[in-house]
C-alpha cells in the first residue's frame, strides 16, 4: 500500500530547514505532499503563488514531492488527497509543545491519520521563516539560510518590504 | 520499496503507552519491528525471554509486528534489519530532550535512518515501565496500566520482589 | 473558617477543561468563584454577558460555584470577595512558565493569597478556548471539546464570524 | 466539612524551602499532615525518627500540622488519613514534569483525591535537601538553606558522612 | 586587551531585573554599553529619549557603564562598538529557548562574537517591562519592581495611558 | 584589571563540545583555569591524571589556558585562584535548569563571584562525556566527537572496560 504524507506550513519563505525535512520525509515516504497553508488570520509576505513557486523550485529535484495549497481543518484536507501521515518538523521545547496539543486534537478529530515528528537537523535549529525576514530586513547575510535558487527573490523582496 | 521500522526499548514490562505506538506504528510501516534491549548495565526485573514473549503475546493480532532482540548500538542493528526508521514514542519535555540527542547522535553515525517519533497518547501521558513496577510493588491495581493478558505475570512477579 | 477560592480567566468560551476545573475546585474549597476578566486589551469573541451566562448554564449543577466578572488587579478582587485563594489549572510546561511568573508577582503584590494549580486532566491537555474558536471556524467538530448546553451558541457565533 | 491536606516528601534534611510550603499549606487548609516516606529503596542519610524529629521540632508554631510517616501507595495513606488533598510544592519545569505523572496517576489511582501545587518561594528555588547535604559536606554554610533549630543536628550528621 | 560588552533590549522601561545585570555585567567587563533597540516593528510606551534618559539616570553611580541606542542587526553594532561580547539576561525556559535561538543565530552572522548569559537574581525572576506596564496599569504597587528615581515617571505615564 | 575564569566540570573525558567552550571562553577572559573535579561520589572511567593529561594534550595551543584540578566548593576553589568568573556550558533545557539552581546556590554562597554561560555549539547539541563512553563501548566510531589527539587512548580505555 502506498504511503503518503502531507508536510503542511506556511513556508514564508521556505529555509533550508524545511527542505531538510522535505527531503527527508521523501526518502521514508512514497508521496510527500508539501501543503502550503491559506491562513486568513496571516498576511504573508509572499503571496501563496510565489511560496508555491518558491517550492517547485527548490524540491524540483525530488520526483515523489508534490507541492499543493490547503485550507480548512489540516485532517480533512489529508482525507482528501489519502494521506494518513502528517509530517511536522520539531526544532526546540516551544515547538514541541505546541506541536503537541496541535497532534493530540488531529488525533482527536481523525484517530486514523497519524502525526510523525522529525528532528531538525541541529545546524538548523536557530532557523525559522520569521527569523529569515527579520535577519534580511536589517541586511544581514541569508547564505545558509535559505537554498541558493531563491535567495535573490527573498532579498529583493525583503528590501521593498524595508523601503 | 517496502518500509521497515525499528522500534526500540526495554519493555520491562511493556505497557499499555509501548502497546499503543506498537499499534499506531504498525498501521504506518510495512513491518515493525519490535527490538528488546540487551542492556548490560541494568539489571531489568523481567529477563530477556520473558519480555520478548509478553510482547509476543499482546501484539499477536498484529500480523506486520515482529519481536527480537538486540544489543550493541541501535543503528547497527538498523542495518543488519534493513530497517531504515527508528520509532521512539514522545510523552513529555524530558522525553523530548534525551530523545533529541539520541536521535541526533543516531543520525550523525547513520545519516541513512530517520528518527520519527509518535506522541504518546495522552491517556497514558503518565506510564512507564517503573511507574507500572512502583505501583505493583506497592500494591496498587495495575488495570488500563498494562494489557490483561499479562496481568497475572507481572502481579506476581512484581510481588515475589516485594517479599 | 469558611474558604473561597478565585479561578480566574477570559472563559471566551469555557471549556471542558476549565469545567473539569471548576468542578474539581469545587470539591476542595467552601466556594468558588468563577471570576470573569474584563481584558480591555484583546477583542473576546463572546461579550462578558454571553460569557457569563454560559458559565451560569454549565455550573448550575454546582451548588457552591458562582460566577462573576471582575477588572483591574487580581488579588484586589480577591480581598474584595474575601476570598483568600488563586485557583488555576495547568496544561504544560508553557503555561507553568507563565503561570509561576503570574503566582510569584501575585504573592509579591499580597503575600496572604495563595495560588494553588492543579493539572488539567490528561484528556483536555490539548484544549484551549482558542484551539475550539479556531477549529470551530474550520468546520470541525465540537464534540467533546465544549459543554453540550453550549454547543449551539459557540457553534453560530463561531460560523457568523467566519462569514 | 473540615479539610485535610497530606505534603508527603522524604525530608532528609526538612529545608527552608518545605517550612515554607507547609507554613503557608497550614493558612489554606483546616489541617496538614506532614507525610515522611518510608523509601525502601533510597538509603536516607538521616533515620525515619530523625527525620520526624526534625519536622516536628521546626513546625512546633503551627498548630494544625501533624508530623507522621507512611509507606505504601499515597493515596491509599491520604484514605486512611481522610485527606482529599496531597499539597506539593514546585521549583522548576523538571519538578513539573515529573510532579505532572505522578499526579496523573494519582488521579487516575484514586480520582475523589486532588492534587494541588503551590509555587516555591522564589528565594528557595535553588534549595533542596541533596544540595544541603552536598554543601554541608564541602564545608558550605547552611545559614538560609534550613532552620536555625535543626542547623547544628545537620551539620554534624553531614560532617560525620564527610569524614 | 581591553573588553567591551553589549546589553541589548527595549528598556520600555528599565525594570530592576535588568538593573541588576547591568550592574553584575560592569563587574565582569571593562565596559559595558547599554544598546537600546530602536524596534521599529513594536510601539514602545516610552520615546526612544525617554528610555535612555531613564537608563542613564539609574545607571549614573556605574561608571563603566555607557547608555546608547541603536538599529540593524546587533552583531554590527557590536563590531562598530568594537564589543566582542552580548549580554544577555535569563530568567525561565521560555527566555532559554528565544535566546538560544538568537545566540546561534547570532553566532552563525558573526562567530568572533560571544554571546553571555546571566541567571537574573531569583527575586526578580517574575519581573518585566510588560509586567510593569500591566501592573501600573492596574493600580498596583510598582515597589520593588523599578529603581525608585524613576518611579513618578514610570507612574505618569503608565496612568496617561489607562486614561 | 585581568579576568580569571574558572570551567569546572569531570571531564571523563574531554568532548569536543567542552574544547569548543574552551577555546571561546578563551578568546573572551584573561584566563581561563580548567577544574576538574575530584568526585568522590561518582566513579570515574579515566582517572584524575588521565583527565588532567588529555586536558593539557588537547589545549597545549591555547596560552592562557591551564588545566587544573579542585575539590570541595567551587566559589573556595574561585577565591584561591583569584576567579571571578565561573563558565558553564548549555546544550539543552535539561542542562539550563540544573545549572540554574547551582548558578542561584553558588550566588548565594559567594555573591562576588559570577557564573556565565554560553552556548554550546548546535553541532554538539547531543554530545556528552557519557554519550561518548555509550557509543564507544558499543563499537561505533568517536569521530567528531572527541579530539584526535586522544582518540586511541580513549578507545583503548573504553574496550577494555567493555571486555
Amino acid at each position: 500500500m502506498s504511503k503518503i504524507a502531507v508536510y503542511p506550513g506556511s513556508f514564508d519563505p521556505v529555509t533550508n530547514g524545511h527542505l531538510d525535512i522535505i527531503t527527508r520525509a521523501a526518502g521514508v515516504f512514497d508521496q510527500v505532499i508539501v501543503g502550503v497553508l491559506q491562513n486568513s488570520g496571516k498576511q504573508p509576505l509572499f503571496n501563496m503563488d510565489e511560496r508555491v513557486q518558491m517550492l517547485k523550485n527548490v524540491t524540483s529535484n525530488l520526483p515523489n514531492v508534490i507541492i499543493d495549497c490547503f485550507d480548512g481543518l489540516l485532517v480533512n484536507y489529508c482525507d482528501k488527497q489519502k494521506a494518513t501521515v502528517i509530517i511536522k518538523g520539531l526544532r526546540a521545547v516551544s515547538d514541541f509543545e505546541y506541536e503537541f496539543q496541535m497532534a493530540l486534537m488531529n488525533y482527536k478529530l481523525s484517530p486514523h491519520i497519524e502525526t510523525l515528528f522529525m528532528m531538525t537537523n541541529s545546524k538548523y535549529s536557530y532557523l525559522s521563516s520569521s527569523m529569515v525576514k527579520e535577519i534580511g530586513r536589517l541586511g544581514g547575510s541569508l547564505d545558509d539560510l535559505i537554498p541558493p535558487s531563491i535567495m535573490t527573490q527573498v532579498f529583493n523582496k525583503v528590501n521593498d518590504l524595508g523601503r
